[in-house]
């Protein structure tokens, strides 16, 4: 084949040969089916590299002129196009492993069902469901300006991939944190993550294997629980009491499960606000280290403590590696920030690091920046006490309308610290159906159900969110539940 | 047992109950295992609520000062610490959980391993192993001045968990954005992720399980094989050649081994740079379609095309729920931003939400939104445009310089698009054994070996970053590697 080139032209050479072909094929003067010259032969005979041929072979491929055979060469494609695949019509079959991924589908529980939000019309709906902490709190304005001022100092370095363990002055600032807080841990040991939601999954997928159990205390974070669940994990339970995972009960089920991690929240329990005693954390950690299981403990809000005083962390009574702690900034802070932590040492902090890599490469590195520069331990400190003083006095306020305006058969203890009560209706009424009554009456709350491992076991429990609301309005959607189960006993 | 109240005290009664009891324990005057008076018989004697007597005696019990037994009663404690338990030696041995976990630990594939830097001692590196667009181009001013806007505009919301899916606003502009590039998608069937990493797990973890079989391309992008051999997953692979994935391979393998998922990259593939040419690709869906097989389409720089006319996305061929489709910003704009997309119709989409959101409940609402007001589809479009005639000039003079000065036994073909040039030396030759001459040399590139699944198949093979330095930084990178290659050549 004789294919004229021009060596002075901006033209490539490989570009110059593929339209030379290209032509001949679209003019109809290569036929479908046509043998191009062997990319050695033409590339003697035209006195370029090989490589300018494979190229402009490749580029006539791509588009789908050519084909090549293994072994045989290349050859002119009859040019018409393939017939599309038909287009799905609507209402169409979906593909059978969808199907499967469908029935195999677990529903998720939510604190606050949909449905509820949905049919509830109060123009004025008083929110006690919320699991989270008041973001009106949050210093937003100062925020903007020290991202302001990170963007401005580091310059595209806040923009780019960091220290895949996170920001190291972030955990330094980590690390000074926890030391006030009895916990002595060295930056190398923390890893920043995407909220203490993936701190947890990541412990989960390092540890267990679907059908592994997994023990967790009666009630817990129901988003854990729905972890669990979706992760194909068994759940065991032990039940809580005023002094937080009945430890006294944990030997009979280590032995009869065998349970390859324990899920705690010794401070402040979700749902149910309380601490774990003295005397159970250390029987906690001994009981872990005999039986070899590994204990996830998650300190969602133990520094949100308005009186008494702080057991040590389970983190701190670790003899050394028996202990995985996850912590956020979220609850204290904002939510939205999706910044929380792991602490873990031995080899598994290596591994949990793998798998964060793999999960999603790094955390959002202008984020974590910003959060290092806002919170010096000592503004930190001063954050906490505003905020606790604050939540104090709803914790307080929501107390005296409980005991104001819920009728006497209602029972719940104060919490210490963190964001709930958790209420107990007596067991011939049930949560859900209080709740459809006090949504139309303007107050919801966070039934009991979803935070039982296994459903509808207390169904008469509730948990209310007391620092999400000023005193006022706490004072008003109380009143409203207390009309809410006057009207329920009555219909019973 | 009488306690003094003050009725009329700021400090309410169950602290004042709590104070009297806590003092008579400390002084000694209540003896250890004495027991407290019941709650219902205190409770009558003070003339108050049961509930404030339950909150004194638990706040004496959190504080190790009492027990309760059940059914029993309260007792006062023995007031005398527990012993600690032994805190490690250094050097004392890990938990054997941990040695477990340490035991089968998998090594992850680096694409330039960490001794080759630590080992360099060459003043001035020029680095060709990076996987990402060159950050310098990124306006981050630009950006900065955007979230600054932001943050005033939506104050606290900015900061608060939005929409589970991802932002809404930031799902229609997505889905303007696909729309100039063939693929019809709604908001709905969007979901936003911490990078397109993530969504790869997402899918990876919905549609597999440990001991599964996945078909990948060979070579293919390391970060996804560390994923899979992490995951517990069994790996097949088809070869890649110039003209992508060699589907006509495909029947064989899939009736062999019957992979749960297909993951293939069918543009600018990393690291060969290769498309898949359009019969291929529809051969590929109608294949995947026969054998009831998920593709996981992972589009990463597809629309990084620098010549030539594109190939229709395999999502915009599916004939409906076929092909799920990851792609990201990460590349095109900034890595650090990590805000990816999946694409997914049929109930699958319902799953993957849900995975996400017991994996991070949610990506940073603030950068989605700065994103969103940044990337109008005009200024992405002019982006695009903008860093595409940046890249492509630095392609050539990646080109040039490989036709300069590296010898004749080196092979590549000059990519249309994307980030990379694939590099095949001699097969005596071994891309590793390069790499370390080439760092003394100035110069390191990501070797072969990562790139395949069962590795050490071509050791012969290298990638070339040929977007993240300038032209004149190229053509000093590639001299100083034809200097290696021959001095690798001689000392053979």
């Amino acid at each position: 084949m004789h294919i004229p080139l021009d060596r002075g032209s901006e033209t490539p050479l490989y570009r110059q040969i593929e339209m030379f072909i290209r032509q001949g094929i679209l003019s109809g003067s290569l036929a479908p089916d046509t043998r191009l010259p062997a990319i050695r032969q033409l590339s003697r005979d035209l006195g370029v590299n090989r490589i300018t041929i494979e190229n402009a072979y490749a580029a006539l491929e791509a588009d789908n002129l050519v084909y090549s055979r293994v072994g045989s060469g290349t050859y002119v494609l009859k040019h018409e196009p393939l017939p599309p695949l038909p287009r799905a019509v609507p209402g169409a079959p979906w593909p059978l492993w969808q199907k499967e991924i469908q029935a195999r589908s677990i529903p998720i529980r939510s604190q606050l069902p949909a449905e509820i939000l949905a049919t509830s019309k109060h123009p004025d709906l008083i929110n006690f469901a919320e699991g989270i902490g008041d973001s009106q709190l949050f210093p937003s304005d100062d925020f903007r300006k020290v991202i302001q001022t990170i963007m401005r100092r580091d310059g595209i370095s806040a923009l780019e991939y960091g220290d895949r363990r996170g920001y190291s002055p972030l955990r330094d600032t980590i690390s000074h944190v926890l030391a006030t807080q009895g916990i002595q841990v060295h930056a190398d040991n923390i890893l920043i993550t995407a909220g203490s939601q993936q701190a947890i999954s990541l412990v989960a997928h390092l540890i267990l294997s679907p059908g592994d159990v997994v023990l967790v205390e009666s009630p817990t974070y129901s988003g854990v629980l729905n972890m669990f669940h979706l992760f194909g994990f068994k759940i065991v339970s032990v039940p809580v009491d005023q002094s937080g995972l009945q430890v006294e009960k944990l030997e009979n089920i280590l032995q009869l499960h065998h349970p390859k991690l324990i899920y705690t929240i010794p401070n402040f329990q979700n749902p149910t606000g309380t601490c774990l005693s003295g005397p159970r954390r250390h029987m906690l950690i001994t009981l872990a280290d005999r039986y070899n299981i590994p204990i996830l403990e998650d300190d969602f809000v133990g520094d949100l403590r308005y009186e008494g005083k702080a057991q040590p962390a389970l983190k701190a009574l670790d003899p050394g590696g028996r202990v995985l702690y996850v912590s956020t900034f979220s609850k204290m802070l904002m939510p939205g920030l999706r910044v929380g932590f792991l602490i873990a040492d031995g080899p598994v902090y290596d591994e949990l690091l793998k798998l964060k890599g793999v999960n999603d490469l790094a955390t959002s590195s202008l984020i974590q920046r910003a959060l290092e520069a806002y919170v010096t331990v000592g503004r930190y400190q001063a954050h906490l006490r505003r905020t606790s003083a604050i939540y104090r006095r709803r914790r307080d306020a929501m107390a005296q309308a409980i005991y104001h305006y819920l009728p006497a058969c209602v029972n719940t203890h104060i919490p210490y610290g963190g964001l709930f009560f958790w209420v107990q209706l007596p067991d011939y009424l049930s949560s859900e159906e209080l709740l459809a009554l006090a949504s139309k009456e303007g107050v919801v709350f966070a039934p009991g159900l979803s935070f039982f491992p296994n459903g509808f076991e207390d169904a008469c429990c509730f948990r209310l969110n007391f620092v999400s609301n000023p005193p006022e309005r706490i004072e008003e959607g109380i009143r409203r539940l207390g009309i809410a189960i006057r009207k329920l006993e009555n219909s019973q």
